[in-house]
């Protein structure tokens, strides 16, 4: 296995008005992408990728001024790796709305003039899937060999298969849910508030006031964080430590820092707030929350899946309380009552619902096997 | 079973210093309490209730000009109640550093002549029960039927049993652990940290400034209240249910309310925001974080315990995710180490951590039978 080496991302514009689920639309817009490996001749080895709250279009490789930028996903997308970039077209884009260069709500908004902060509009799962089919379809790919996500890119990977059936061949579905519970929608309204009562939110327009709501970002991403990590794994690797015990052991009695974890999860935070968009946290934590392909059909998720096409992969992690299992073996039995091929993996992992952005060798060979399958079909593809 | 009807707080000032676990020490102090049933002659009939976070000393009974303000464990103790105040002189104490009338941080700082705000120390549960000893004494009560209390309170009913093993002759926690872990310390820590950055906190001193950092309690509560709650009890009462579904069956695409658990939490935060002491929640989570018998015995509970004389009545519930029922078996078996007598229920009940504050007849029932023992080793004393 090698690395890609270095990678360079590309930008895309889009003049035609896109038309949102919330009656809104965006009468421009540009994304960024990035694609690794070359497609074939009969343009049938495209895999896209699809990204989560925090990630961007860059999942593989690294960029040549920083050799320490490799990609999200790297451990997963490269030459000889489970999405073999040897054999694969991969295509990595930024999602509509994040703060990652394509246009969000830091960009100008043209009927002002000024950044579009919270005029920016509400965002949908599936608008960003229709987003990206504008991207296929100006690369010239018909039909997808897969398209593949983790967390809330499994559900824009499981919003291809409803929206643009014919569109994808494979479904690759990975710590994902059909929809958000009370207690998921719970911890990003926490997560929401924090960030709307900071007073450097200023209503979404913070741009134009020179500040950041960093206060507000840094708690949000502290609660988000608690719910990626499985207690388990939380308790091993941090349990009551004490964060300078070498020089003392005592507790300090004030509000600075005793333990490892709180330590850990504030540079988290810090760091986030640093780099990440309020506005982009927010937009993103409502297509979250928003997401329900069952909601038009009564609740129904087998009948929101009969008009799938693809065939599926999907996998989950045993520790993942955020998306548990339980999550997507409802996704499964829809899939199979609509007597869909479905391969289902519940993979034995402690990391919670960050395992599928880990290294495993059972999951990554679990998705090694499922795409050597997809090479066969290609390969037979091409030889008919 | 009947009401006790209406009851009275009262107050004792201790005018002797209390040094405290930090090396601080609390030059003077007044402690809220109030009593329900009659002290019996040999004073053998006495029952000591330690309240959790955001509790205090109004266990039962409602207050005369305020008929709903019944008591926070209402519901067990009375006349004819699990814990019957027909039989045992119940007392309940609200704890040095809280806010409904024990000396806390929002009281005058004798050294300084201002509210102590920031300069309030620090506290642990052993601190809270060595201040709650003076009050027995005072009481003149030398040794205590019982101790009990849920989750923090838990907490403090076990210190009891270790700090004063004559002066207890049951020990009765529910719903608590022998420390937090690191998830549990996590929640707290982001909680603190949305306090303690919300402008309006002033480095807690608020109070001269005329201020309440409301938002930072509220997210903070919000925070809390999700980790009371089990998932599947969240599921059921909320679901993915939208606040106005009679009206519209639509997404609001903006950062209002669209859920139903957006609206419970939201309002659940601004009410505490409204009664609630920023310091107190800050010095309360701390409190807890700290809470560590083992801790001086290398991490191990049986020695921490060895000392106890008491015997124990330990208390979980199945659905409780914050302190598991996994937590108290640790207590249990501690205590099993040393061959005290312990009695263990795990209740199997829907309502999280929460349900050790709710009606559910099999609970009730568990620490009414225990009771019920007490009262008969109490009546066999008298008898002697």
């Amino acid at each position: 296995m090698g690395s890609l080496g270095n990678v360079t991302p590309q930008s895309m514009h889009f003049a035609e008005p896109l038309r949102l689920q919330s009656g809104a639309q965006i009468s421009d817009y540009t994304l960024m992408y990035e694609t690794y490996g070359t497609l074939n001749a009969d343009k049938s080895n495209a895999v896209l990728i699809c990204h989560a709250l925090n990630a961007s279009h860059h999942v593989a490789g690294t960029y040549a001024d920083n050799p320490k930028s490799a990609g999200w996903w790297d451990n997963m997308v490269g030459p000889g790796k489970s999405v073999d970039t040897d054999r694969f077209f991969v295509i990595g884009v930024n999602n509509l709305g994040s703060c990652f260069g394509s246009t969000g709500p830091m960009h100008t908004n043209p009927a002002t003039g000024k950044p579009y902060g919270a005029a920016f509009p509400l965002l949908t799962v599936e608008d960003w899937v229709a987003a990206q089919a504008r991207l296929a379809e100006r690369l010239g790919i018909e039909q997808f060999a897969a398209v593949m996500g983790g967390s809330l890119g499994g559900m824009q990977a499981l919003t291809w298969s409803i929206m643009f059936p014919e569109r994808l061949r494979h479904c690759i579905v990975i710590a994902s849910t059909p929809k958000l519970s009370a207690q998921n929608i719970a911890f990003n309204d926490v997560a929401r508030q924090a960030i709307l009562t900071d007073p450097d939110y200023h209503g979404g327009d913070f741009y134009e006031h020179g500040v950041v709501p960093k206060n507000g970002l840094k708690v949000a991403r502290m609660i988000g964080h608690i719910t990626y990590l499985s207690n388990d794994d939380m308790a091993e690797k941090f349990g009551r430590k004490l964060r300078n015990a070498a020089e003392t052991n005592d507790y300090k009695f004030d509000f600075g820092i005793d333990f490892e974890i709180e330590s850990y999860l504030r540079y988290q935070g810090d760091k986030f707030s640093e780099y990440f968009d309020a506005n982009t946290y927010l937009l993103i934590t409502k297509a979250l929350d928003y997401f329900d392909p069952a909601r038009e059909y009564g609740g129904d998720l087998t009948k929101a899946l009969a008009g799938t096409r693809a065939q599926f992969l999907i996998a989950s992690f045993t520790t993942d309380w955020r998306f548990s299992p339980e999550r997507s073996r409802e996704i499964v039995q829809a899939l199979v009552d609509n007597r869909r091929r479905v391969t289902y993996a519940e993979i034995d992992a402690p990391h919670g619902h960050d395992a599928f952005l880990l290294e495993d060798p059972r999951y990554m060979n679990v998705v090694r096997a499922y795409y050597d399958r997809i090479w066969g079909e290609c390969a037979a593809k091409e030889a008919a």
